[in-house]
């Protein structure tokens, strides 16, 4: 095991276990994270519709952004030049930034992958470009996020051929990826891939956890597979990643997915789905989802749920969000992205205390009970 | 000159005179307004792109709804059975809604005027609709305001004929939204027409000032008319309307038009330009405009305007927000939006403290020379 030759300000301190569930507090230069925890996505360097103060008032402490977004536009070189992303997008917080490669490998027809990696054509206006391990660390270092990610390859779920070409792919990339990062002021995880075969998984987990990363993440999920195959492949992983290091299960944002990532180990999860439905007109609650265009709400004095302390149910009625919804208004945008993460950080931090107090199994069979009961 | 027969919430206290500008205070069932006072536009019960928290951070006080849109969607009977516009759309301070004339009159292709009202078709859906006097003060009753406009016809400044005619209908409706009106917590202000000619506005002033209205508006202005000749009937307008009652300048927002006003005797303002500026990628200073999109700001990492003390000056570059606005997201629109009312709410205070300090003709030079300079 190889480990970060340079002084690390990242450190993992696990407080609480309850069954394979974890409390702890992940230690980086822009202040303490305390998991399990859920990253709101702010792609463009803004979380959609919602202003940095805003977004702390929900609590999040973790934003992600997108390599692939912001070396495109606004350029990376340029990010840096403006003191990073915290400063331009003014985030004193944690931050994270993916590595890019989900995102270009998303460009079906415009890409074309090789050993040392991947030729794709922008979305914005069609001019070439080219990923590599080292591009993606360059990229990720100018735009200076806490964490950082390797430049993985995440393939179609159940194509066998192609998971073990992409896993291999992935873990010569993790090396390569370690080997090109110099800042010491972030932490580079590395990512597990395999699709849904435990074989696979069990093999790309021993292998990315020998690299001797400070966290690990498991990609390749949330995107096609179901949800028992999801929880096996969590558990095959976290049965081998080490213990002592935070386990980041990318892509995954509903209530139900949170609480079944905890239950199996997950420390850092983050989804584009609560801000994504926020502006597709849809409130989140732990008991299912709420769309606002609903002519059944025309009338309907109550907040979107009843006892959450969130500014929009603080403040606004159903009917009041049914009206911006139908006129178009943007603050509905607004106003449910408030919601939304605010659920999913509420959630979080409400898994963590029943961590820290031994009772996370009660929590999840409460919490699956009432949405069954309602559902 | 008639009284308000009910006993009124509503009084006007002129605390300081500077030339013709005057400093004051007029109490509200919502709380008090210290005049000059600008009032940002919430059209359809939301200033577009931010949330009441926002606009009361940024020290907006008197808030403009249309009873227009507000009749049309969601409807001002559902308003009224939802506890009112304030509680509504969450504003528990001063609200002022318009009579819907302006709008329906903008409608130049689908409604018909006679001397009873307006027949007109929705924007939304076709649908066929009619507003009277006592059409307006019904719906302006159901949405709740504090301040509530009489209905008025808005002509042409430069046609005579039509300006005789429609100053002879609102003088007509004047009176019957007088006696129109029920609820004794709102203020009913009349409305003085006349286009750019010195005798009508002369009629007008003096008839409505007759009526015993407890505010005054002037209509008809900033509608296409040069500036000399907005000033000039600002200045016959005031110079006969009663001193102790508020003057409401409707649809005037630049910076120099509300020291314009100021200087003439004018003591509220209302307009859509600086949210709509906002919309449109541009911010608003003392010294003038910036268009955002503009490449020399690609780099610069100095706020919009060095000095301000709004959230967006105060945590965001030119260049974070030139991204935003290239990325189309709605954070450019939020974030200039909070910035420009910044803009005008400060200036109104700055308008307001010297004339309290009796040296408001000093500011005006200076901020006229100011302007100069830069431009």
């Amino acid at each position: 095991m190889n480990s970060d030759p340079s002084p690390s300000p990242f450190s993992f301190d696990i407080q609480a276990r309850c069954g394979n569930a974890r409390a702890g507090i992940f230690h980086t230069p822009h202040g303490d994270l305390l998991t399990p925890i859920f990253a709101p996505v702010g792609t463009q360097a803004t979380v959609k519709a919602i202003t940095p103060a805003q977004l702390h008032e929900v609590g999040a402490s973790l934003v992600l952004a997108n390599t692939y977004h912001l070396y495109l536009r606004p350029g990376d070189e340029l990010v840096a030049q403006l003191g990073g992303l915290h400063s331009f997008m003014s985030w004193p917080h944690p931050m994270l930034t993916d590595s890019g490669g989900y995102q270009v490998f998303s460009l079906a027809d415009t890409r074309k992958i090789d050993e040392d990696g991947v030729t794709f054509k922008s979305h914005i206006d069609g001019s070439t470009h080219r990923l590599t391990p080292e591009k993606s660390i360059a990229i990720q270092q100018n735009l200076g996020a806490d964490i950082i990610m390797a430049f993985d390859e995440c393939a179609p779920p159940y194509d066998r051929s192609y998971n073990e070409r992409a896993m291999a792919r992935t873990h010569a990339w993790a090396e390569r990826c370690l080997r090109a990062k110099t800042r010491s002021d972030q932490a580079l995880f590395g990512i597990v891939q395999g699709g849904v075969f435990p074989d696979l998984r069990q093999a790309s987990a021993e292998f990315i956890a020998s690299l001797g990363f400070p966290g690990h993440a498991i990609g390749g999920l949330s995107v096609g597979e179901t949800k028992p195959e999801m929880h096996a492949m969590l558990e095959v992983v976290n049965s081998l990643l080490p213990e002592d290091k935070p386990r980041y299960l990318m892509g995954v944002g509903t209530p139900e997915g949170l609480v079944n990532g905890v239950l199996r180990g997950i420390d850092i999860f983050d989804c584009v789905l609560p801000t994504r439905l926020a502006r597709h007109n849809t409130a989140v609650t732990r008991l299912g989802k709420l769309n606002l265009v609903n002519a059944a709400y025309r009338q309907d004095e109550s907040p979107i749920q009843p006892g959450c302390a969130c500014y929009t149910c603080q403040n606004f009625s159903r009917a009041y969000l049914r009206h911006l919804v139908v006129a178009k208004e943007m603050l509905a945008a607004t106003l449910l992205t408030v919601h939304n993460l605010y659920t999913l950080l509420e959630l979080m931090r409400d898994l963590r205390q029943s961590i820290l107090a031994g009772c996370v199994e009660d929590f999840a069979t409460q919490f699956f009970a009432q949405k069954r009961v309602t559902s």
